[in-house]
């Protein structure tokens, strides 16, 4: 690295995209893309039947072609790339389990999978093609998600700007485009990258748009590209470009920041319970305690989990939560879930709507500011409880890095009962079919030529 | 009008075009959305076989259906109304032929019929229904460019923003969506709204990308809202929305002003000859004088323009055009055009690039900053030109209002002329198909049911 800023920041990420080669990426690599893709193809099938998703579905099947090599992967409905990747980055998304980068605050397998899928599909392309096409992506759209910086992320949703970037690079990549071209891509894509925080006001659907269309728009980019259409050379850093109009502290060396040595993809965190993040560590602190000492939930007298700010300002508000979405936004439900079940997931959620003791053990959580914690957030996420016990003990939980993290990862088995359970959540699919999808992603490298990932129904 | 802010703005507008009458459009202003549906209509095939329209259309075959009530003017396909719209919308933007709203600095046609058109063949509504959806676009779709202000026009492109609204508006008005399900169609539009002007430096084919999208994405916002898809409810307004993400000077008393009073779609300008706008007013005032001393180009010595600070920002540059599209920018070849044509067309400018006779009379020509022109800009765009003769005479030519806006329209004579040379010119339908076009036009508001408005061919 060099003090000197780089000429053409977006001209370098096109030609590192372009020029990836399966050889450059190491071993360890691959085999988390692996991991992050099929974690994708589990939160697809999630959320196959959630409200916006089958919208989303009834608008492709008007709009797209009913016949083609893509994949829509909760209807099994083939159609043209375009609409496969809009509905299954949709769904990626719904059920909140889908992964996330901390550093850019970007949740890049939505919008780098579903289009990758649909692409590699229509096109025939081998599963090494896929991966390659997918950490490009990875690495390109984490660089633009930390470039863009926390004032963006104030008002736009990153996922949905950096994400369109993001999705354009992986199909450009599969389409084989030369860096000229790619530059093309990087250039359409920003010119249409959007997506506004406004919609939280009103718990409306458009985090589920915002996934669908940087998949759709980075696709249509790539294409148009390939077809000859141009677009600017310095979209990301010019002065009537993306950070001008969208950012008031983007800093172009992150765009640069060791392509091709740090590999982005790998820093990359699994969601392990299904709540919202700020839950995590102390979910797994509870869960340290509870194991180690084989506490039941009965014996639980006071919970005191010792937090950052940011948890005690997204959760502080939810005493008693009215949906099974609100819950997951609880920490006293989510310790509850942990205490009772030993697992926070999709189906634990939807079954403790309304049961009166998990009301009642949420009553016996709190949240306390806890300084080591805070100051360390949000480099690290730091879980820290303290457990009352009805017979008297005090007891002290800890985690340094909540379970998902980079340094507290998932095992393959972790991997693959996470996916089993979210596979079967909506009954988009048989155990056997979930069972085939993980040994087929297992063996990604040797699929020559990608087909369909689940039978026909 | 009141001091008092609008409580909800957004609202006011959905609210507006979900209640929108036939019955409560005055009668000039359904003349007038005629006469700028067939002035589109034109743009539309006039730019039938550009490189970024074929581009376009290539991908729309290539994702879209093969089959379907909507109608891609430029090639006579047929597909479902997304593409439709997506295809005629790039074309109607790209030969600089569309029409211009002066105070939101927006182009409403490109995205407003486009979508409309599309949309109204495929559900097979009225030509009243049209013109109903056409007129709610336009009408909310200028008050959001207003909104947006100049701080917003600084970086994005207008047209790709506000745009993307008011195609969803008119989208929306065909699904007769009610005022809630119309708030949820904006917000959907909202948080998809993109455009920046970054392209410009490299003169890549984004322009015509951002009315594309603008108007798939307004369409994909409205018929999502009719699936029970939601949005945000203050998405101009919020704290997280449009105006807060990407403008410094929004003024939200511009987005309610005067609904159903003041007819914003009749301060629409149409663009009469074929180059930059900025050359609009010299060209009607030497044209003036051409015609009122009967002078032939031969006859001029010299030719002064007094102009705005604008102009000579943005056509000073171009010197020596090396392009077609360059010599739209070309002050003195504007003049040189009208000087020896009487006219600075689509064709004319085909043929006079390399001419020399053009060349000669382009040095003949320059720019000269007038404080009172430049005193008056925006709101007014006077034409001033001294115009030195062969002879010795020096004649003064000065127009208030360039042909084609408001206080200087054009006659429905006039718009046939402009539509037929603009139809014709890429051979993109024959005589008589756009004299039928335009007689169809002129008899929307009797159509039952709108069907493809050209032959197979």
């Amino acid at each position: 690295m060099t003090a000197t800023p780089h000429p053409h920041p977006s001209a370098a990420l096109a030609e590192f995209a372009a020029n990836l080669r399966f050889e450059d990426i190491p071993a360890p690599v691959l085999r988390r893309a692996e991991d992050l893709l099929i974690d994708c193809l589990a939160s697809i099938l999630a959320g196959a039947n959630m409200r916006p998703i089958q919208a989303m579905e009834r608008y492709a099947a008007a709009m797209g072609p009913t016949d083609g090599a893509a994949e829509v992967l909760i209807s099994r409905r083939k159609t043209s790339p375009l609409f496969a990747a809009m509905v299954n980055a949709a769904a990626a998304h719904v059920v909140e389990q889908d992964d996330v980068h901390n550093g850019s605050v970007f949740h890049p397998a939505a919008v780098v999978f579903p289009p990758a899928l649909a692409v590699a599909q229509a096109l025939g392309r081998s599963g090494k093609d896929l991966l390659v096409a997918s950490v490009a992506g990875y690495e390109v759209g984490i660089r633009i998600g930390e470039y863009l910086g926390r004032s963006h992320y104030k008002i736009f949703h990153t996922t949905g700007t950096a994400g369109t970037l993001a999705a354009a690079v992986t199909v450009g990549r599969l389409l084989n485009l030369n860096a000229e071209q790619m530059l093309h891509a990087l250039g359409s894509a920003g010119t249409q990258a959007a997506g506004l925080w406004e919609f939280l006001r009103d718990a409306a659907d458009s985090k589920q748009l915002h996934t669908a269309k940087a998949a759709a728009d980075g696709l249509t980019a790539a294409y148009l590209a390939k077809e000859g259409f141009t677009g600017a050379s310095h979209i990301l850093e010019g002065e009537q470009g993306l950070a001008a109009g969208m950012s008031t502290d983007a800093d172009p060396a992150r765009l640069v920041d060791r392509l091709g040595e740090r590999w982005a993809l790998s820093e990359t965190s699994f969601k392990y319970h299904a709540s919202c993040r700020h839950t995590h560590p102390a979910a797994d602190a509870l869960q340290q305690v509870m194991r180690e000492y084989k506490l039941r939930d009965t014996d639980l007298a006071e919970v005191i989990t010792h937090v950052h700010q940011g948890a005690i300002d997204v959760l502080g508000p939810v005493v008693d939560p009215k949906t099974v979405h609100q819950s997951k936004f609880s920490m006293g439900t989510v310790l509850a879930l942990i205490a009772r079940e030993d697992r926070a997931g999709l189906a634990e959620f939807d079954a403790a709507l309304g049961n009166a003791d998990v009301a009642a053990l949420r009553t016996k959580v709190r949240m306390e500011l806890d300084p080591e914690v805070d100051a360390a957030y949000p480099e690290r996420w730091i879980g820290k409880v303290t457990v009352h016990t009805t017979d008297g003990r005090i007891l002290q939980g800890r985690v340094d890095e909540p379970k998902g993290d980079p340094g507290n990862t998932l095992s393959r088995e972790e991997i693959e009962e996470k996916v089993m359970r979210l596979g079967m959540y909506a009954q988009a699919a048989s155990e056997g079919e979930i069972r085939d999808l993980i040994n087929t992603i297992w063996d990604l490298e040797n699929i020559a030529r990608m087909g369909t990932l689940l039978p026909n129904r």
